[in-house]
């Protein structure tokens, strides 16, 4: 069987379970050719977990240069994304880029710009989208038959991260090492989710409170208030201090509603258009029929395998990618509003003013505190 | 059996209700001895259903002075809500008013200080604190064994009304007839049980949308931002024009979480202090012990009759009252500081200027939309 022959840039805690999940056979049409990682310890276990005929670098630079692959899995910081993507592509390598897209909109533009001018496969790690409930979620209200989307309210409390977490990684939790905490971390997966089912906002306020529950300098908890072009509302609410979290998606459409809760997805499916019925119905209590079912979401789930595989597909065979590198930029555009309409204290309209932003958070870069480094790897099953 | 001697001002839809369920014999310790309505079809009604035995007054100043009462339920639109309870009292009559207290607390504050220089009773409609659902909430959050409060989510979007509610009085709707629209006439209730449950939040931002669902001048969509004096976050969300709703209370606290939906109170409840789990835990990814139940909310839930029995028992034996009138005002400064907030688009601290408010009420009540007259009652049942 034809492999893409795959170079991992960054074997932290991601990139470790990348390399498992390659390692267990999920991926067949992959193979991992090199690794690239800064720290001694990390290629240590690279090459004992792969063997002798997987060549180790220390920059991710050196393994797109080396010739040795045909695609790369870039697995760094955020903000190294975009940078070592551009590099890949502009060397005629695929890339698959781990999620944010990058840490703000004007370095991803740029990105975007390289690779819809490369004829090269660009994807982005958005593992989430192989859930069958949030593709039944985005067929249902994209495909019309819902009518007009009315309100969204997205609870997603349950990314509870302690203090040895953030604790864990130098760059982690700070403004100039990742460049934002909750909403550039954890969120990206709901963010994008967010616009992939309901669309785009087109304006935003968000609250975020900066070392709320932890001792960090970024933001671990936003409550954020979202308006889309059609006048439909919403809010999206999430912590990394909250112990039991909430993952509860609910979307009000034209013709009833929309609720994801304990992975289970219940449709509650109006006879007629609550539109038309409110304005013929007679009694003043009146409430227009509906039907309540439980949507099938039965389906595989194939989380990162699933997104590296399409990945391979493309390449080899031109079948459909999970995610379009290029989409990326839209989850971080509401990442990037929430951050600057807190900051500046009102709403922001989207696309939001790209320089403004980055002149704002490189004031947060300018006092970002030294953190020190402690070198751990933690198990991310189930976490992402 | 002694009697308390009631006058009831109003007969529209909730008067009507009110009178039904004394009727039904469900306030045995309350004698109807005096109606006033200003519509001639209401005040037929009240005669035929109340017999000749009750005197029937167009004002309700009348009725207030005919000697006929020691005690009035004051059902009228929300602005004379004051006005005629200060006249009550200062008659030395007992009141038990209809929520919302009033429109602005400048006149709210009025009233409050006529009823403490006063000794009669003084009681407001808070019918939904008799659910034992809420009762529980309260217990559960004021009584500590959870400890601090650090998150509130309620989604109360089940009062739909449809154009012909808001088309049946003249009142109803309008800037200068009722003062506000689904935070004054529907969510009075929510504000209440809010602020009952979790305290007075000190910020708060609100978007308010006007006529966006119904051809009406007030706001039937609002997404409020609330902030407590601990630090705590809220959220409240409400509508008139969501089609089915949605009413679930979400409390996460120090010990874990609560969350009610279905009128079910779940209690998801930690081992340990999340915030000493935080700062101890070795893993990144760990998450403290929880353990869910469900709370026993079993018990009566007596509604109107439940808050018009505690009036009476409180007059004839002194016992408790369901909701002491002059804790109408901390729903209302919640309501008021929505409205203001949206209106100047930017958070506003509570109390809210009162002036302030009342002047940018004004100013919206001075272009308020003459509407025609349609009488109609409805019948209210399962609608509070």
């Amino acid at each position: 069987m034809e492999k893409i022959k795959l170079g991992i840039i960054g074997v932290g805690n991601m990139g470790t379970c990348h390399i498992e999940t390659i390692l267990e056979g999920k991926t067949t049409e992959i193979a991992i050719t090199a690794v690239a990682d800064r720290r001694e310890s990390r290629r240590e276990w690279a090459r004992s977990a792969l063997g002798k005929d997987v060549v180790i670098f220390e920059e991710g630079e050196e393994l797109i240069k080396s010739g040795l692959c045909d695609s790369v899995l870039i697995v760094v910081p955020h903000y190294q994304h975009p940078e070592l993507s551009i590099m890949a592509l502009q060397h005629g390598l695929n890339v698959l880029c781990e999620k944010p897209a990058g840490v703000y909109t004007k370095q991803v533009r740029e990105m975007n710009d390289v690779a819809k001018a490369s004829d090269k496969v660009f994807a982005i790690m958005f593992n989430q989208r192989t859930n069958p409930a949030f593709q039944k979620l985005h067929e249902l209200v994209q495909g019309g038959t819902l009518g007009q989307l009315k309100r969204v309210s997205w609870i997603v409390t349950d990314w509870y991260r302690t203090q040895a977490y953030y604790d864990s990684g130098s760059w982690r939790a700070t403004w100039k090492g990742e460049g934002g905490g909750v909403l550039l971390n954890q969120c990206p997966h709901n963010l994008d989710l967010l616009q992939w089912i309901c669309g785009l906002p087109c304006k935003v306020q968000a609250f975020c409170h900066e070392g709320k529950w932890h001792d960090i300098e970024v933001e671990d908890d936003v409550t954020a208030y979202l308006e889309f072009p059609n006048g439909a509302t919403g809010t999206f609410i999430t912590s990394t201090g909250d112990a039991p979290g909430t993952n509860r998606l609910e979307i009000t459409m034209e013709y009833g509603k929309l609720v994801y809760e304990n992975d289970v997805v219940t449709l509650h499916r109006l006879e007629q258009s609550e539109r038309e019925f409110c304005k013929t119905a007679k009694g003043g209590f009146d409430k227009p029929k509906c039907e309540v079912t439980t949507v099938d979401t039965t389906g595989e789930y194939p989380q990162h395998a699933g997104v590296m595989n399409a990945f391979a597909g493309r390449i080899l065979h031109g079948t459909a990618l999970i995610a379009e590198g290029v989409e990326g930029i839209r989850g971080l555009t509401l990442s990037n509003a929430m951050h600057l309409s807190s900051w500046l204290g009102h709403p922001v309209t989207l696309p939001v003013d790209e320089n403004l932003f980055l002149s704002e958070l490189q004031k947060r870069c300018s006092h970002s505190r030294e953190k020190q480094e402690v070198e751990v790897v933690f198990d991310t099953k189930g976490t992402y």
